[in-house]
């Protein structure tokens, strides 16, 4: 149950503001809890939709919380004006039911507004940093679910598997990874991309995501709440072995995303010449989820558990890879959860950070 | 040296009026002109940045000729305003050598001109043909410039090979590929990608594209010019052998792209989910092409090539694959040239329709 490592994150010095999109977000606020922990004397501005919250962090030189629509340039602008931006971590987005549900909203959102943060960077470092100084540093959070022709049973090899989104959501992230990497081929940006994993344990309600019940089937029912597993009909049914999954403990995926943005652009270029590393993850199955809620919550949470097949969800499921070969990312730094142990970390995590060490 | 066949292009009978964009390019002035020689009853609306040719062809019922930038929302709607289009050929774009030079250009044509041209499509389906009834189609003109991360000596296949660009162009073509199949899979058009080949021989100027010396070493000397090989020294180079180079016969790739709009969307989508094809080639070395020019021009002709080694070309061309698997796209009822003879016949024909049939 090894915790993720800090030491070796050190950003390189021309990087004293930093910019995180998608603040509000549950991603972009550990990110930014993160970079207030490690980096002291580092200016954060975190931007939402909506005012992101400010952590306790009263000093607006530490922090400067921006209300941002970046999908408006006047918006956009605002952000930067009287800036040094050296850093940048894109994690805003609209969430794959939301694109699959509300077309133009996804494109406005995961693609229009994302190279319009691009170019506005962009336009940034070349005001702001003299030629021949590093440009500033571009973190892109983009997601493994631009893989798809996939099952649960394959193991996917970034080498030889090409990208297939099967989602609205895919492509458009598909689509911003390319550009991301035009950006730092033509040397305008330090372009890095980091496919995320599917996090877990999330806090908050279910969201209309197909993933949503790999979280909640453990949040809720140690909260003492009912939760619905739509891919089985009971414990016998062998689809919660079927299902393989893969996952990664909230903070060692948030460590990988603040390493994107430290390891070496060289190092980076030779593993990956469109620099995007697909981040480590680890394989459960559904079963596991319900046996680690018996182990830290008790035989009686079993009984929240209401099966309930869901052909929608499981259409998507089927489309899912249960597993992605890490040895990329390991070789560039990223870390890993322990096979073994490190889904029990993750629900350790959720109930010592959300649930204040109470189960229900 | 068989020619294309044309027997099977029956165009669905609800197609009564296509469009085609970047009419007066190239390729989109080849497919003009075989639209207008296979289907007397359609309507072709023709537009391009500047006005297309007619092609003799003065009955504006049977040939709309239309200058649009497609980029201005007015003009683009000006394009569909009182028709009914039931087929669109999206030919018009930037080339790799333009988009390269002007980054912002690049995206504006190649990117978002494409991306309003698909949301017109699909606005104007909805308003003209009711629920239920099949979606127009929509061929989208790609390029095999998307694949990079290959040598002369790499047998591409599709299957196994991610797609990373190695271009802006590879960049803005692979992203609308991407929302093509966007558009495709949920049902808004009956999409279709098609990679074009190099296509020789090209007649007119040399152009800024690094692969214009494929066409241009056959087609200056023929008309007693001059032409540079810009990755060889001399005859004794092995250069002339190492670049094995990609490309299509005119005709060949022409009716192949309209071939794209009759073969049927459910075969299509059992051999590429994202309904992409790569159009079948055939491989050749530059030094065929220039014992060809001997065969087709005499043995003086060869005094017309300049061989001097440019380092920015090789650099681009070391980064093109010298073959792909052709597999999918026959299985289709795509065309191939015949790998023997299919070269001979491209430099004939551009002899027979270019030159008037008369070499220098």
């Amino acid at each position: 149950m090894s915790a993720p490592t800090y030491e070796a994150l050190k950003l390189p010095s021309f990087v004293e503001t930093v910019l995180v999109t998608g603040a509000g977000g549950f991603v972009g606020q550990k990110l930014v809890l993160l970079l207030l922990k490690l980096y002291p004397n580092l200016r954060i501005i975190a931007t939402d939709i909506i005012e992101p919250p400010n952590h306790g962090i009263t000093d607006t030189k530490r922090l400067r919380n921006v209300k941002a629509d970046l999908g408006k340039p006047d918006e956009l602008k605002g952000v930067f004006d009287g800036e040094k931006v050296g850093g940048v971590f894109a994690l805003h987005g609209i969430m794959s039911g939301g694109s699959e549900a509300n077309f133009p909203l996804g494109y406005a959102v995961n693609v229009d507004s994302h190279r319009a943060l691009l170019e506005a960077t962009h336009k940034h470092a070349e005001a702001n940093f003299p030629q021949g100084h590093p440009r500033p540093i571009y973190v892109f959070a983009s997601s493994l679910a631009v893989y798809g022709a996939v099952t649960p049973q394959s193991v996917v090899d970034p080498k030889t598997k090409p990208v297939v989104p099967e989602s609205s959501y895919g492509v458009q992230k598909h689509c911003i990874e390319m550009i991301v990497y035009d950006y730092g081929r033509k040397g305008y940006l330090d372009t890095r991309t980091v496919r995320l994993v599917t996090v877990t344990v999330r806090p908050g309600a279910p969201s209309s995501a197909a993933s949503s019940y790999i979280s909640g089937m453990i949040r809720e029912p140690l909260q003492g709440q009912e939760s619905l597993c739509p891919i089985a009909d009971s414990m016998d049914d062998p689809a919660l072995d079927y299902y393989l999954t893969w996952v990664g403990r909230t903070k060692t995926v948030i460590r990988n995303i603040l390493w994107a943005a430290v390891v070496e652009e060289k190092q980076l270029k030779e593993v990956s010449q469109e620099r995007i590393v697909n981040l480590p993850g680890i394989q459960i199955t559904p079963r596991q989820i319900i046996e680690t809620l018996i182990k830290y919550g008790g035989k009686d949470k079993l009984n929240l558990i209401k099966f309930k097949k869901d052909p929608a969800v499981i259409r998507i499921c089927d489309t899912w890879a249960g597993a992605f070969d890490n040895s990329d990312a390991l070789k560039l730094g990223f870390e890993v959860d322990d096979s073994k142990t490190g889904y029990e970390g993750a629900v350790q995590d959720f109930i010592e950070e959300e649930l204040g060490g109470k189960v229900a």
